[in-house]
């Protein structure tokens, strides 16, 4: 039912499909309660809503409402015939210590007939350990209990384990054997309102380890924009907003990185269509429900804003970028910066190769970022050095082997970057060359870099440039068997490029672009990232020198025919891969013997292609037709 | 002409008169054709423009608009009977290579009635020192002439030099003596275009160290957002934009951070009336001329209100915040910041006493925001140590002297805060109390705290806790002491605090309120800010403690007698004033023999209380009537 279209590391563009429509991910749902409907479904889609929630504790709980639920359905009470997801009343349990009939509460929303349901689970706040993990446990029970009394609606079964990021990754693990369609996590509305980002960020990650990727990640109760990049960036796809409307009543007005009290504005910061029709003034001086409908739409333009610019951010490659400067508006999400930090090893498994926007320092976290990382990490495993001296140079204009003389030193050239030792002969690929840093980075940063290069070194004979020879004029090939084996592992360069090699240049500007050995065409390489795209022949040639299953993506016997022909791998048919694959890496295609199929690039890790039933795996370049 | 209101530093919203109404500055101006009006002015003033800017020298040279021009007037041409700014083509002689007679285009933009007409300075660009400096002088010989021609239009004289920061000086401090109504900065074009913000930072602030306060000051040609909050933190009140519809004509959009192709964009990710009433793929549909018209609008929405967010953060007190901020978005601001912090005891000058707004941390840059520099070298120099002995500790929940056992300790105790060393005794002024650091500060900002400590126990003996007594009851007396050195300068602690001292506090918080001395009420302490504000007995005690002219603000003998009243102090009745009053500085108003004649707190400093023709000095608590 979920199927991912376009990613940015664990940030998907996805789409979501229910009974009642679809959903584009990531989305907010507003709250609605069907006894105060301040606004009405209809407005709040003109504004870029797609589903709503609503609370079915509200609506079991008085007994007309729920007569009419029961014969008209739930979206007859919210006048909205699109996607409606329901809450269980959980948090009402938690808040005001009613209790309720867990598998009865599931029972209600399947017979109202909600698209997407919610276990009733138990919520943690300032319960200790051992507390915290009897209600992790009970949760548990509970889902277990609700996915067989769910019937057709889609079942939410939401992570819980207070504080404790054990008990999350536990209760995630458990949760995730249900197969259910909806991973809500829990238990975060205390956090967000007293801003402890950090404790949120290593929920969410230590929940995602454990939750199966083909499905969607609910973060309950989280409808501040200024959550949205960071959640999103570590891989949540669905939140909920009364947020809107709790604020308004307390004349607050939501903006992405803050909220301001109405009385403290004397002139609108917002363009929206509430703010650019009346004054501050005039907003003020309303009568007080008009001006509670006023400000909660503000704060939803506002809300469904964030949405829409992490989306942006998704599709351009940048939303590191804007998770970061977002994290410098409030101490306590540069806590959670710390948080992320410290996974950026997990998340590397999940980034992908490059990305359409260039990677532009936003402070001291930047180095730390996954894709980062994955640069500082293949340098140090995979390059060959050529020669046996090494000479190195201070960060230059880039690509640094614009300077024509570095290319014909008899030594290893090093740069020392930002990102730390960067080979010249990869000087080009992503997010090298596509990188921006000011004269004046941060001092971790750069003793971070220093840190890498020292560490670099530790196996070279590092010399100055005056006591090398100049005349090597193989720099082309040093580059592509570096590049290859930066690309698809140490030996990939000599296994592709042997026989008659023949580097092909762009006329105009000088770049390589194909390489043919023995008149086959082996590779071509991206202008844009500076990394292969594999031919066949490449293809070929690597599935000879890896072993199974490095490079490949195994698909179902049945499967096989079709991408001969060139047809894309769906999800569904693969049966393994590569646990080094990453996102938009090039892939080998082969069936259950390991013959080979075709080249292609994948979309998905292998985590991600075992795991998920729609959608697709790897794009084919080319199948290979005669076998 | 020009007054402030209120101020953020040197960010100030002012009020500018002209001769077709008011401009509440900061302030945009957009830039309209008259030959091609792809908006009308009425349009642009329903998004919040005041005023515009139109080029002399288009009208000029079209006889039949200069003909129409000389009968009707420039504000008829534009169909707009509000404030109306005229260039004098300038740019247009720079770009094309156009020769124009300056004093002749003075003359016309002065009889076509224009509001604020503009000299013919000359544009340096790539021009070598020399040139530069000829160019320079040829400037200021123009301005000079100008002056005489320009009949009661306000004339703007335009701050060249190219990036020679001393030549911007030189030309700032030849045109600051014409007393021009505008000091406008030019040939910033191309270094927007180029992204070189650290130029313009320091072309900026070489430029302000010269210029009349007074005068407002127009960054020409800067119409991005991106550049506004920095450009207004450094003393720039207005701007103007033909960027809005440049950027248009090539489908691009403005955004606050940033600018966006229309091709790489897929949703929108504004509110504004245009992009909340058709989406992107309208707009990509649109026949051109329409599309340049809402993208031109977009443009417009989002450029006003950067100004609007920019004024609420002046209002707010954080604007130094919102640069930081900002920085993030891209390398070369992060470059911008570094010329800022080399600048920060010039910009300590103008920095307010206390601000509304708590002192978040945005990374490495805050430590050294004017205010915090403020309180690094005032502990420095100002604080008076009680003990013999100190006793450090760690940072702790603020504020500090909520331990009530550190208060008994009979040594001074210091915290070591991210700012550096805090006394016990400082531990409620701003910002201390009023800041909130992450746990994990930079490494920049750790290293410039423990160096400052390091510094400030150089004549200290600093001992362990158990070393020392634990007996001291006069924690009160050392705070009101240390406070009012930190306040006023040393030795004001003794000063106003002798004979029988009775410390009022506040029973509900426990704060000091009030401090008494032989029954007299001398200063009260501000919940807000720990700050004191004097009475008049404390003012008379400073009076006769501290020597002229410290602390004072002479006032004119003509308006002695009001002041006495009570009435506040209007900026041209002031004589002179003490060097190291800052705004919002707690100030004794004396007549010119220094007879002391009331207290009160002034919104300027001394260079701009000298300076300014209009507005307010200083707003008088209390005035001595007998005398």
């Amino acid at each position: 039912m979920f199927e991912i279209k376009t990613r940015d590391g664990l940030a998907r563009i996805g789409i979501f499909k229910t009974k009642h429509g679809i959903i584009n991910t990531p989305a907010l749902l507003p709250v609605i309660n069907p006894h105060l409907m301040i606004l009405e479904a209809e407005e709040m889609v003109k504004m870029g809503a797609q589903a709503f929630i609503t609370n079915s504790y509200i609506i079991y709980s008085d007994e007309e409402l729920r007569k009419r639920a029961l014969k008209e359905g739930v979206h007859s009470i919210l006048g909205f015939n699109g996607p409606v997801m329901t809450d269980s009343g959980s948090f009402q349990m938690y808040m005001y210590g009613i209790s309720l009939p867990p598998l009865e509460m599931v029972r209600f929303q399947r017979d109202i007939g909600s698209d997407m349901g919610t276990i009733v689970d138990i919520f943690s706040e300032n319960a200790d350990y051992k507390e915290a993990e009897r209600e992790v446990e009970e949760t548990v029970r509970r889902a277990r209990k609700s996915m067989k009394e769910k019937g057709d609606m889609m079942l939410a079964c939401t992570v819980q384990g207070g504080i404790y990021p054990e008990l999350r990754k536990k209760c995630a693990r458990k949760l995730a054997r249900l197969r259910a369609e909806i991973y809500p996590i829990g238990g975060v509305v205390p956090l967000m309102e007293k801003q402890k980002y950090a404790d949120i960020a290593e929920i969410i990650i230590e929940s995602k380890k454990e939750l199966p990727p083909s499905r969607p990640v609910h973060l309950f109760g989280a409808g501040h924009p200024i959550i949205f990049p960071m959640a999103i960036a570590l891989g949540c796809d669905l939140f909920d907003s009364a947020s809107y409307i709790k604020y308004a009543k307390d004349d607050r007005m939501i903006f992405s990185d803050k909220t301001l009290r109405l009385a403290e504005m004397e002139e609108s910061i917002c363009n929206c269509p509430v703010c650019s029709s009346i004054t501050i003034d005039e907003l003020k001086e309303m009568e007080k429900e008009e001006r509670i409908k006023r400000i909660a739409m503000h704060n939803l333009w506002q809300t469904f804003l964030e949405i829409k610019k992490v989306k942006q951010a998704i599709k351009q490659g940048n939303l590191w970028e804007v998770v970061e400067q977002r994290a410098y508006s409030h101490p306590s999400l540069l806590e959670a910066m710390e948080v992320i930090k410290e996974n950026k090893k997990w998340l590397e498994e999940w980034e992908n190769i490059s990305k359409r926007r260039a990677f532009m320092y936003s402070g001291r976290y930047s180095i730390h970022r996954p894709i980062a990382y994955r640069l500082q990490k293949r340098i140090m495993e995979r390059y060959e050095s050529f020669f046996d001296k090494s000479v190195v140079f201070e960060e230059m204009e880039k690509p640094y082997s614009r300077m024509e003389y570095l290319k014909k030193l008899e030594a290893n050239c090093i740069v020392e970057s930002p990102f730390g030792p960067i080979p010249l002969e990869l000087d080009e690929i992503y997010p090298v060359a596509q990188s921006l840093f000011p004269w004046n980075i941060d001092m971790e940063t750069y003793r971070e870099s220093k840190k890498l290069c020292r560490r670099f070194y530790k196996n070279m004979e590092v010399v100055g440039v005056d006591e090398v020879g100049k005349k090597s004029k193989d720099f082309d090939l040093r580059k592509i068997r570096s590049v290859a084996n930066y690309q698809f592992g140490k030996g990939a360069g000599d296994a592709l490029f042997k026989g008659d090699i023949k580097v092909v240049k762009s006329r105009t500007t000088g770049k390589i672009r194909n390489v043919i050995c023995n008149g086959k065409h082996v590779v071509s390489m991206r202008a844009s990232d500076g990394f292969f795209t594999l031919k066949i022949e490449g293809g070929k040639r690597l599935h000879s020198f890896f072993p199974f299953p490095k490079m490949r993506v195994v698909v179902d016997d049945d499967a096989s025919p079709f991408i001969r022909e060139g047809k894309n791998v769906f999800a569904k048919f693969v049966i393994d891969a590569c646990r080094e694959i990453r996102p938009y890496d090039e892939v080998l295609i082969v069936n259950e013997n390991d013959e080979f199929l075709g080249v292609g690039q994948c979309l998905l890790n292998r985590k991600e292609m075992l795991d998920f039933e729609r959608g697709m795996a790897v794009k084919t370049r080319e199948g290979i037709k005669d076998m």
